[in-house]
């Protein structure tokens, strides 16, 4: 038998749990973030249960039941006579190609984002829903306050106008056609639109391109947000199989094409929500090339491409258009602060329209807001900014698969996309991830349930977990408290069948 | 024959009109203002043409051709042996009950007021149109730049976050709620909803009630945006009989409900656009009650009613709308600034659909202004304000009204409307209110031709007049000179006729 090798010395883990967890748990979780932490590692012999209990000054018994819960968590093993082990992780899975049933729906399980948010309350322990983004990684309260302040003082004529350029105001179309370099685009800042958010982009797309009834084909699994606006405009959707690694099937959506009447393909080829895939740039060209021979206009979010900063990857899709038959919408809420949530939108041959329904629904766009971020954009520290963003959710990210991969069932599968702060989980067949939805947010935990991600019966046993919000050892607790709730479910369900 | 009044001593006028401008031109626009001002009142005699040309230090032909121009211009009349005399202006009439056909309409003759913008371009020499209202008038810069400075400051939080009042801040719902008790309402702020503006504020409104194909009733003439916003959304029109004073015609939009599939009523009962009319309370109450009967939704716009400050009549029919029937609209663009153009809808019944509708379609607000905007209403000058800006457009009106009676064609009808800066102007029939307006345009004059205020074929010998931008001695003579330009295509037309 290979000699072990050496454990760390061990100092006593301050406490961070709550004041009532009992002792056993506080050293199992001190534990296993040395674990997570990577300073106890795989194959690694742990103290043993004596000089744990000398260590953390409690009896052998509680530091037993310590090493028990561990154990129990898939975290470490025993091996008779040698002591406990830190188990090598499993080598955890990506999930495979989605495969949607191949007719359109239309969406009618109103509300997702509502019912989420709902879900999502306020006093919840953690939430990985992704609607309160941690402050500190975007841009500060400071330089977004004095960036205000100078467009409220330089366009101090402004507050007493409509505003005049219903498109937006040149400074910012001009910000954002520059920064459209960087995904291999070279709009005309003249063509472009800013929106109130790039949902709102998307919507004065769909509207330009749709009427009520009308297919739009889209990623699967697909934003929930997405749906809701689909939902609401009265449009059936087909979902597409799309890939974890490589986003939407181009065999699949060609078959679509010839076999339904899809009037749009919406889709976010670089960093998709949920799936966090991006199409390889081959692929990208082939999507544009087809849909233009087919004159069927993709609309393509870019909200993320920037999180690929430095990466060749990030180029888009519209990147290759020739004919305007892309429409490209983004927004700077991600990268920058969705505090100044405004999006942009450039419509290829459809700009007129968009620009139009912009100007008659009255969905007006306010100056100093649009100078304002004119200027952080043209901020030459912006792309070291995404450097810094970007290699701050790859940490954060693969910290987390580690915590998955030790937590959760064996079997559970999960998404390796190359940035974001998003991951796409596939758990047991048979496991509702309603069911640990519900579970998790009696503990102030939540997640966004996989059923959210489209419109057909697919994905209840998946969800997704974003991690944009805060990262401390809570919510590394929260995490692993999934999996264990999850590894619960998959312990009941044998009863149940025998019931 | 009575003795005439006896002339006020006139000294030579400063020079007003471009330098090029005939000398004849020049003393006649100078007396032409003595007679709008009032210093020559009805019945006056002018100074003799010797005099004249003594004081101006012009030829007795010119003067004497001066003098035939006003003639010409229905400013004086020539008593034989006695001189001139100021002429009493014609009596001028208002417009009648408007006659729309009885049957609804696809609204198909998009971007009306893309074509009015575009029409009034930079360097025009005097707009009517009320695209740009003039700045004094509304709250200045200053205070506004102050409000966003202090809302940057005081929630810079927010800088950094969505907002996740999806509504809009509860300061702000707050704020619209008080605002709304002087309309007669007791709104309740968490039923409120914060739009960009007030036009977005209706668009949700008739999302929520409407399905492309459906009829909704409007006042006629209305305001062109509405139309283009109904257009948009692919619904018909059908227009009702409205009368400048009083507003809708309750028995015709009862016959109109008896016979038509109406969905929905969207009307401004209180100065309603192009008209100014303001429906009587007892014909607000009826017409809720009407709406509410049959369960058809009135959508109402507010957005004038506080130019009526202080007046009993700026009382919304929202006030008396008992079940929710009634989805109130405004903003502030119109009586603070419309640099901050954020609107507010409550929507009785369909408060929860609009709501979500607005996050649906990612109509975000800014919490910023939403919060300077609090500020701004909350400040206690704001009431006061009002009823400087109430005073100051009644002024400007009726100077207006006065140029008009002189100046237009015999038979001319204008509207009177008890507040706001908007004129409504029936030519006589066979006079093409587009073909003047493409005359003066050359001349760098615009104002919005009868047609862009229906669906219909009416209103073509109708126009609007918007008094909010500038009103100086260059926007009196271009005034004036519409009314020239009018006649002389009255005296045209027999000839036309003959040929």
């Amino acid at each position: 038998m290979p000699e072990p090798s050496q454990p760390p010395a061990l100092r006593p883990v301050p406490p961070v749990s709550p004041p009532d967890t009992p002792l056993y748990q506080q050293i199992a979780q001190a534990l296993a973030q040395l674990i997570h932490g990577g300073t106890l590692k795989a194959g690694q012999r742990l103290p043993s249960v004596r000089e744990t209990s000398v260590a953390h000054g409690v009896s052998i018994s509680t530091a037993l039941q310590a090493y028990r819960q561990l154990e129990e968590q898939g975290l470490v093993q025993a091996r008779p006579k040698a002591g406990y082990f830190v188990r090598r992780p499993q080598r955890i899975a990506q999930p495979g190609l989605s495969a949607p049933p191949q007719r359109s729906f239309l969406v009618e399980r109103q509300t997702r984002s509502e019912g989420f948010a709902m879900l999502h309350q306020p006093g919840d322990r953690a939430s990985f829903g992704g609607f309160a983004p941690e402050q500190s990684t975007l841009f500060d309260e400071e330089r977004l306050r004095v960036a205000i302040g100078r467009a409220s003082r330089v366009h101090r004529h402004s507050l007493t106008e409509y505003n005049k350029a219903d498109a937006g105001r040149p400074a910012l179309r001009q910000a954002v056609a520059r920064r459209a370099l960087h995904l291999g685009c070279a709009l005309d800042a003249a063509h472009i639109v800013i929106t109130a958010s790039c949902t709102q982009a998307v919507s004065l797309c769909l509207r330009a391109v749709t009427q009520p009834g009308d297919v739009v084909a889209l990623e699967s699994p697909t934003f929930f947000g997405y749906l809701d606006l689909i939902e609401s405009l009265g449009l059936r959707v087909l979902e597409i199989p799309t890939h974890p690694a490589t986003g939407l099937s181009l065999p699949a959506l060609e078959l679509a094409l010839d076999t339904q009447p899809v009037k749009a393909v919406l889709a976010a080829p670089t960093l998709s929500n949920p799936l966090g895939s991006v199409m390889p740039m081959n692929a990208k060209q082939k999507l544009v090339k087809l849909l233009a021979q087919r004159r069927v206009p993709l609309i393509e979010d870019v909200v993320f491409n920037d999180l690929l900063a430095g990466d060749e990857r990030r180029k888009a899709a519209k990147s290759f258009d020739t004919d305007g038959n892309v429409m490209v919408c983004g927004s700077f809420a991600k990268t920058l602060t969705p505090g100044i949530r405004l999006g942009w939108v450039e419509a290829g041959r459809w700009r007129d329209s968009v620009a139009s329904h912009k100007r008659l629904q009255g969905a007006a766009t306010p100056v100093v807001l649009e100078e304002a971020l004119a200027d952080l954009l043209n901020q030459g520290s912006y792309e070291a900014h995404l450097r810094r963003l970007t290699t701050y959710m790859n940490q954060r990210r693969n910290e987390a698969r580690r915590l998955i991969a030790h937590h959760f069932p064996p079997g559970t599968k999960v998404s390796n996309p190359p940035s974001g702060d998003t991951l796409w989980l596939e758990l047991a067949p048979d496991l509702s991830a309603m069911e640990l939805f519900r579970r998790c947010a009696t503990e102030g935990i939540t997640f966004g349930p996989g059923e959210f991600f489209t419109a057909t019966d697919r994905y209840r046993h998946c969800l997704r977990l974003n991690f944009s919000g805060p990262w401390t050892t809570l919510e590394m607790q929260a995490l692993a408290r999934i999996g264990e709730i999850a590894r619960q479910m998959l312990q009941e369900n044998p009863e149940k069948k025998r019931a």
